[in-house]
């Protein structure tokens, strides 16, 4: 047997044992789950998750249930392809389709801002706080997520969730210094989306989305669990649909953890 | 390091360097993606996808493109949850939604039926080409997938694919043995849905669906690319989007394969 091969038999009998334990980092999908609201002179909004039963063992299908769904392609715990942005519009392996299979599977480092979080909704996550995770762990490896704890997630109730607007997020700065001074896959974010609330104010507007896509990195919003989650060490799995012509996706997101 | 965080840091490596391939076993999504077509005396039938733009770096949204998707929860590539059938439908972990995070991640053991099919499109597994594998490979370890390769998916024209609902599937009795005999996870194929085309005149109808679920155990259609998967050792990544209330879902499926 390989080394490859020993260490898939090793992973699949550490997650059955429970020596790695998948987290799920996915919000549940409802007709509640929260989706952005833009102003209406910023653009027009994506719709809710919604679901029309097809049969539900009945008359339509006696011994099955099954559902149409609509939903925005950035509804619920999503992923923001680099083609989403007019930065990265023109990547060819830019869109959830062509996105290269190998870099769906990678390292997450959280930087947990969730004290600071807390006392203001408006907070910015700065380079600062990125070097001082780096003190600490290191620097930041190339192609690993950096994933910014806020708690946000707990927020339950939809309207507390969203805030008015008033959401954390990364500074210009340190979304520049992400996209192009560290070799990261994408951020991550607890929030509806990876800009914080009052980013399309900023100057480039929503930075984050502006230097990641940019640098065709990628984004994912709307997480959940990362307080579960160690500052260095776990692998997340963020696979989106293979949507031909697509923006990014709806999907599920698993993390490993060394229980 | 414990063992388990050094096989999360070696697993990223292992991809990172291509020791470990990641291949993608999805269909891509687009609005002539095949969907099975059941007789109208048999039931209603679930929506193609459709893709309807929300902005196209327009008046709408000058700096960004995202669509509203709409699609049945089992059309393309699709995870078909216990709650799907009537045999299934009580068991409170058996939704997309509800399924342990840690079953989203297991060994395949794959089925090469690919010569019969081309001979026969009504071609049934039966429990002896299960057991020929066996002899070969061991007997199929609890809570692994066993998936049929049948190349179907390299039948590209949607017509082809559908074959006018003749197509490969398990018999009765290799659904069964599979649900009851053997500790299966699931049961996957490369047809649009994981039973024959002809089942629906079986005795039960839909045995895959009727004893898989009947056990609580889960389904995976219109997978691609298992020709390039080893018959054993390959591991899968099969997380359905987290549907409160579905029956299943399209999804992302990735296979980790010692390179």
């Amino acid at each position: 047997m390989t080394a490859a091969a020993e260490l898939l038999a090793n992973l699949s009998t550490s997650i059955q044992g429970g020596a790695i334990k998948v987290v799920d980092l996915t919000q549940t999908l409802t007709p509640t789950t929260p989706v952005i609201a833009l102003p209406p002179e910023v653009g027009a909004n994506s719709p809710p998750f919604s679901m029309i039963p097809v049969s539900n063992f009945d008359e339509k299908g006696p011994g099955w249930a099954w559902n149409e769904i609509r939903m925005g392609e950035h509804t619920g715990t999503h992923f923001d392809a680099p083609n989403h942005w007019h930065t990265g519009r023109t990547y060819p392996d830019g869109g959830p389709a062509t996105i290269p299979a190998d870099q769906l599977i990678a390292p997450a480092c959280v930087i947990d801002c969730s004290d600071e979080s807390a006392e203001n909704p408006d907070f910015l996550m700065e380079v600062e706080h990125i070097k001082a995770w780096e003190e600490k762990h290191g620097k930041i490896p190339a192609k690993s997520w950096v994933l910014m704890r806020t708690d946000w997630s707990k927020r339950t109730d939809p309207d507390a969730f969203l805030n008015g607007g008033h959401t954390p997020g990364p500074s210009i700065e340190a979304a520049k210094f992400l996209a192009e001074e560290r070799d990261v896959m994408g951020f991550g974010v607890e929030t509806v989306g990876t800009d914080a609330g009052m980013a399309g104010m900023f100057d480039p507007p929503f930075p984050a989305h502006h230097f990641m896509h940019g640098n065709n990195r990628y984004g994912l919003a709307s997480l959940t669990n990362l307080d579960k989650l160690p500052p260095k060490g776990a692998v997340i799995i963020t696979p989106p649909l293979k949507i031909a012509g697509g923006s990014g996706s709806p999907l599920r997101v698993l993390a490993l953890v060394a229980g």
